[in-house]
């Protein structure tokens, strides 16, 4: 895509700066459409070291409300790329409905960089280019708009310009080691930049812009920006199909066929629960040091026993190290965004574990069944979920997922009480009545959620609740054998 | 209090292990209650190394449903400790209502450890005192139950415990190098933790408890908490007492007797946008080499030109170091916290610029006008807001703020403009045309606004902007001024 990119020719200044003015007015109309369509705008500016990204966003913002736009520079906070998985630093910045945001370089400079410097292997590179392609196509299936930009300039062109920054005392500090070697390395990185470009560029396409003439640039970029919008406008909110793709499954009975008679006797449960919690504590600590991630997800009926089950696993863990998350429905400015923002902003750093009282997996069930979303939503998800939950466990996390399970008969045993206990009643609402009364639908829904999500690398886990005590014992020992698993795959792993 | 501390005695354990069951049973009763009454519990441990803070917490939360607590140990972020104001680690994590939050160490470790090893100034430790007893009381008016709890432990008991833990490998990483030389300089610690502890002792007491006995240790926790629960559940939310303090504040005109005639030649203007706008770009990169932070604020009447003015303002800027704020009315997850959070989490980092448009004046004309806070709550705002303000500025930031001014005649001729243009009509609503019959009430709302918080340290500007022209040059003047004594003010404050 650089190879044979074609240099721009000198056009007149008048003329371009009347058609940037043009360009800009309509722009500034197009906020508001942006606004009462609901329609999010996400703009990646990549390019070379001194190309002139800032400058060019500068340029594309000038006449933007501030309601409507954020800039970010992901880059500059290394923290966050160290101790989350890779597309978090961007996931997490995406604009809500109606908002615009501009990427001053993003997922294309730090896998390249990382890549050359050979911070990454080639594993991981292929990795990274799957989560880009899966991002990317997961934004616009929600609707996104989404514009990419790479902005070229020439070995020649990037001396000077480096050269000029230098030499001026205010601006050398602009200059970073990495630019300097990014200039040496000029041919490698041109060779990268180009595969990354070839590699992700299916769904979105690229648009190679040349930076030495930047007027030419800005009038090209706006033009880009005010056509990609207007036809997103035009067309309405984007709707993504539901697709197939084979992800390696797991066999998963169905509901009605689980044994829910397993007890405990209760002296054997203190016993037990003693020494998976005196277990699980020391995990803790290893997986600590190892900074291995940890996700734990919890779903299950109404009153199925999650918020014991939790408190359990949850009591042995030092409390500087995990986090429980519980799920509610999202709020305003969670809807705004793709139903996948409010889980990705709440990951856990490396080396944490953190628990989801209910998971993403509303998608597919109360959101499926009450018509929080379309039809093509929740059947793209059972995908766009195995697919965050790759992501995940490339990173290198630990994901288990447990269906806390029980009948309808011991549901309405539970319920009642929970009615006739002063204590508990603020555990029991009308809606837990009417979703008891949709069991038939959310059965058909969870079988079908357990049939497409439980992966080799994410499992879920029926967990037997009938008799909690039972089902606390039966969490814990799937969560201490895994761990240990992981702990030991975690050494393998560090020679890949 | 360290010193006076007295030792507990060892006490049967069958009764302890019987109270803390009951106690834990009661703090389970409280959280729907909690909840119901909409009251955030803010917790926090502090105590020496080893002492066992972290598992003290552990104990604390063991029965406490997940959906009602968080817990979070600000100290492993230093990112934000360096980049931030003082008190931001803290002030962003504070509960919601019906919430309780445990910090694992807080503001008095950070404050206590830097203290000791010269990292900051005996000034700056003093203003820190200061800032912790603000933001206390601030919580405390605003609703929020506090507890301060500092896990004591002797010399002798340190050094067995620190032993301990480094003999055993699996937990050898948790004794760091601050830990040791915090057991070498134990007596200092002592003397400056008991320092801290009476300084900070007015509006929120500290309880000193014995960190040797740890299941004694634990009931009094409970106990201290179960009670101060009670006691907040049983008096309601707490509405705190507006109260006078001295600032050092300037004069203000009231806004009637603002000349708004000022204007500028079309030609004027121009000359003068770009020669300020092209120091205010020069002046952005000094700052943020410098890495002060600068807040410009703007408050000002509906169409007086905030929006105009802010692009010219953000126009020769970085994208990469500078954020515009738009502040409309708060989503629930932030009506449900202290009416300063939403802005502690939207600072810049040092060195970047970032401006609200509109901000936590919102306090004192919209939400005292409109009833959404009660009386007191505004009338404490003008002291709360100083003291925000303050820790602002002691943290090194310029804070600005801009009265955008114009008459009654002004805004209905925009108005009415903005309502026969079909590209503005976005930005005219029912809403403007009535807080437009609501215009003397405002204009005593502001009156008082600018007489009570224009302090030295954070000055209000009026700005005529019956001519928006007029407004912007003027606003980029002051800019430009205020930004160039900061940066040589910089290099002297370096001393101090």
């Amino acid at each position: 895509m650089l190879n044979d990119f074609e240099k721009t020719k000198p056009e007149d200044k008048d003329a371009l700066n009347r058609e940037i003015k043009e360009l800009r007015a309509r722009l500034m109309a197009q906020q508001q459409l942006l606004r009462e369509k609901k329609l999010p705008v996400l703009v990646l500016i990549e390019g070379w070291s001194a190309a002139g990204k800032g400058s060019l966003i500068k340029e594309l913002i000038s006449e933007i409300d501030p309601r409507f736009y954020q800039v970010f520079s992901p880059a500059v906070t290394p923290e966050r790329e160290m101790r989350y998985p890779f597309m978090y630093p961007y996931a997490s910045v995406i604009p809500e409905n109606g908002k615009i945001v501009f990427l001053d370089s993003g997922w294309m400079e730090s896998t390249v960089q990382k890549s050359l410097k050979t911070e990454i292997s080639r594993g991981e590179y292929q990795r990274r280019i799957r989560a880009v392609n899966e991002f990317e196509r997961q934004l616009r299936d929600g609707g996104y708009l989404l514009l990419k930009i790479f902005l070229h300039i020439d070995k020649d062109e990037q001396f000077e310009r480096l050269q000029g920054l230098t030499e001026n005392a205010d601006t050398a500090w602009r200059v970073a080691a990495d630019d300097l070697w990014q200039h040496r390395e000029y041919k490698r990185f041109l060779k990268t930049y180009d595969e990354f470009m070839e590699a992700t560029n299916e769904t979105i396409h690229w648009h190679v812009l040349d930076g030495r003439r930047r007027k030419t640039a800005v009038r090209d970029a706006l033009k880009l920006l005010v056509n990609r919008i207007d036809k997103g406008l035009e067309k309405g909110r984007y709707v993504g199909e539901p697709f197939e793709e084979k992800f390696p499954l797991l066999e998963m009975p169905r509901l009605k066929d689980v044994d829910l008679s397993p007890a405990i006797e209760d002296e054997d449960y203190k016993k037990e629960l003693k020494k998976l919690q005196t277990r699980l504590s020391e995990l803790h600590n290893i997986l600590y040091r190892k900074k291995i991630p940890v996700i734990l997800c919890y779903e299950g009926w109404d009153a199925a026993g999650k918020g014991g089950n939790i408190r359990r696993v949850a009591h042995p863990l030092d409390p500087r190290g995990f986090d429980v998350h519980p799920i509610a429905s999202p709020e305003p400015h969670e809807l705004n965004r793709q139903f996948l923002w409010r889980f990705w902003t709440r990951l856990p750093r490396s080396g944490h574990i953190c628990i989801f009282d209910r998971t993403w997996y509303g998608r597919v069930m109360v959101e499926r069944l009450e018509g929080f979303c379309t039809e093509k939503d929740w059947k793209r998800a059972y995908n766009e979920i195995n697919e965050f939950e790759r992501q995940l466990t490339d990173w290198g996390a630990v994901v288990l997922k447990f269906w806390i399970h029980i009948d309808q008969d011991t549901q309405l045993a539970r319920f009642t009480d929970r009615q006739n206990t002063p204590e508990k009643q603020w555990k029991i609402t009308e809606e837990d009545w009417r979703n008891r009364e949709k069991w038939p639908q959310y059965e058909e829904a969870v079988d079908e959620m357990l049939r497409k999500t439980s992966t080799k690398n994410a499992p879920w886990f029926i967990i037997e609740s009938n008799d909690k005590k039972f089902a606390r014992i039966k969490a814990l020992k799937i969560i201490v054998k895994e761990l240990e698993k992981a702990c030991e795959e975690h050494f393998a792993r560090s020679f890949e």
